[in-house]
């Protein structure tokens, strides 16, 4: 999944000793930029029952999910040594059940007015929840896996616009 | 990888009436537990080779990522709603280039002498680490993907000791 | 509310010099220790229908304010400046509506094995709940009032239990 | 004290399936908004002339509340699930004894220059001072009280201005 | 002022390989463990003239000073990588004038019943107390200094009792 | 190394009464400000040959130190009561072995397009990195001292440039 050209020939969080450093966003315009990511959780067909039977009653596992991923990408930051504080304009976060590859299927949108993009507040989302899940499933199924976290897409800035490969 | 049957037929994080609700773990026994997560994050082939070569120079990429793993582990109980906070006895996380499925591989090990089960901070680790690789790549390779995060191994407590099938 | 004789002569967390100070716990047994407190958020009529409305569909506004009061207690040490910290072994909060004060009210328990107390817990989880309530629904009334937040009882520790006065 | 008619028939953190969602504010103008807030501690007549006997000495109480507030208050978006991070321009936290009541008023001042309004950082400063007295205060007093923490005024935004009925 | 013999040949944070890791205290005993550590603000004899001033009105500087090293404390293990979380019975943090070195000394004191030292928080506590005191009188004086800031006892655990040198 | 004559006669942190308040930025100009900041730790010559060593290995405490300094940066609002909270555009964090001084000297740069300073987080991120250092160098030598943190210039803002004296 991962057969592009890469765009540039160093790593742009290493300076030209090696070393690690943030990018310097000064000189960067302020834009309107949106990232979409996704990514799965895996588990038994019993284990998707059993959330889908919460669901049902009271949708807690998938709710639960929901909000851990929104508060996950706030914090994003904090979390990633070289990312950027930014602003969010808005987060979601979806989880579905996905029949077909057995599991639940999360979805993030960030979107920020401001001189980074928002890649990392997606994916931070995705995986925030996906653990989340991972937690209040844990007791019924320790073999679930995360997997499959991707950028879809990705708008604004100077890089432009990006999209996954089917 | 995930086909054993679900150990209990209720998800423990939900209450009697459905509700979200975290674990009384009041008269559970401290005990020594450990847990060993794993995960993936792929890459194309020429991200990987600059990785490396950044390793050549001051080995920043992992390095970076082992320690935001580690100090991710320490907030798990802030990011996922129903965890509990632990006094985490040691939080190891490794990396490592994989050429079979071009990319890195995260390795997390979590201990406590404690009366939660430590599987949580095994995973986050592994989730922070395979994110601060992604954010420091990211302007290479857009299309890394983040994979196959499961838990190995868990030792300890009340539900006894489980490894994951190979 | 409030016409107990002072059960101390002095703030404990003043020193003699009344300065500031956080208590020192190291001599204090471990004890198994449980606080339950309470508060309401008062809203116009029209606003508890939306939000009863809201909960016929998929539960938000009482979901999220329930996990946001246990992810609020978990970080009381951060918030209050002489708090302890300590390992919460379970903490719920509820909300329900309440017809005759027309509004929600919010109960939460908090329970730990420690050297400490956790009124402070249950407390910051009653406040942060009902923030978020307020929160979700300030769009459609900034009337709201947050009130009767209270200790209903507290057990374990070297003070002994404690009841509120009904 | 809510008799308004609510200004909007929905929650707007509610999307069209009802489901939990951030506002997005990304279209919305960067305004001069502030907001004040109220709430007050009820006290025994004794413990409140122990806070103020301590004040004379070294004003901690009070003080602590104060800072604690403010310090709070730069946290709203890590409490409150749905709140927007922001950059606060200033904060103001006042605490006086009121004697009418029996015990502290606490008022908050929250000012920003943003896309969104600050209601929620005055509110939530408001409580953690709050709190923070009743942790000081709590050896003495468990039968202490935190009420009337609404929302006293807001200026600025797309909603424009709005007082408090007294 | 570090001219003992260094008490061991290698680094404990780094493993055999030299890579760095959380050293494991699974294995040690939880005893009671005391730190204390101090530090100066210098700064110039008009600066110090004006934190007195205010000293005589409210205490401001030297209050605020001390809950927010009270408070960093708490976070230690949140800021130093392979710090361990613990759960501290106790800081203190003073700060006096020091009309010689013409500055205020900031001492702390931090005590644990647990198996790792409580030296980082010390330290920590006099950083973040110091980093206070230079931002509330930077107005006045950018030229101020932190120095000094060392440990200047610790007691308890499996290395025994240590003193600085006067 | 403070002989300045004080810029103002009052401390910006203390309102016309004594009490502390942040300071209202809503009516500064954004402009582009950067803050460097240094700090020295002294250590034992087996201590810094030991750090040396393991450099040459894998270079870890010198780019932990790093890493902490520039993750600590983030969170200066957090720590210091009065601070605003601001979008850094760049932070980075350098650390040397100094045979002079006999230790490590750490360097500090914080970059941001905002309406308040920067001089808090280089200091914040010098003190984190520092912190750090004595950590991971403290089994061998608890005699370290941090010393020397010190603004060394800024520019931008009101108040114009500054330079600290040779």
């Amino acid at each position: 999944m991962s057969d592009e050209t890469p765009a540039q020939t160093r790593l742009t969080h290493l300076d030209e000793n090696g070393a690690a450093a943030m990018v310097d966003v000064g000189d960067k315009a302020e834009t309107r930029r949106i990232a979409v990511a996704e990514g799965f959780v895996k588990m038994a067909p019993e284990t998707l029952a059993l959330i889908r039977a919460g669901e049902a009653k009271k949708g807690d596992v998938i709710g639960i999910a929901r909000i851990a991923g929104i508060m996950g990408a706030k914090r994003t930051h904090e979390l990633i040594p070289l990312c950027h504080p930014l602003l969010l304009d808005k987060i979601t976060v979806d989880v579905e059940p996905d029949d077909a590859m057995v599991g639940l299927k999360v979805t993030a949108l960030a979107r920020v007015s401001g001189k980074t993009g928002v890649e990392m507040e997606a994916l931070t989302a995705v995986s925030v929840a996906c653990l989340t899940i991972y937690d209040m499933a844990k007791a019924a199924d320790r073999g679930m896996e995360i997997t499959g976290i991707r950028l879809l897409s990705k708008s604004g800035g100077r890089s432009g616009d990006w999209h996954a490969e089917a």
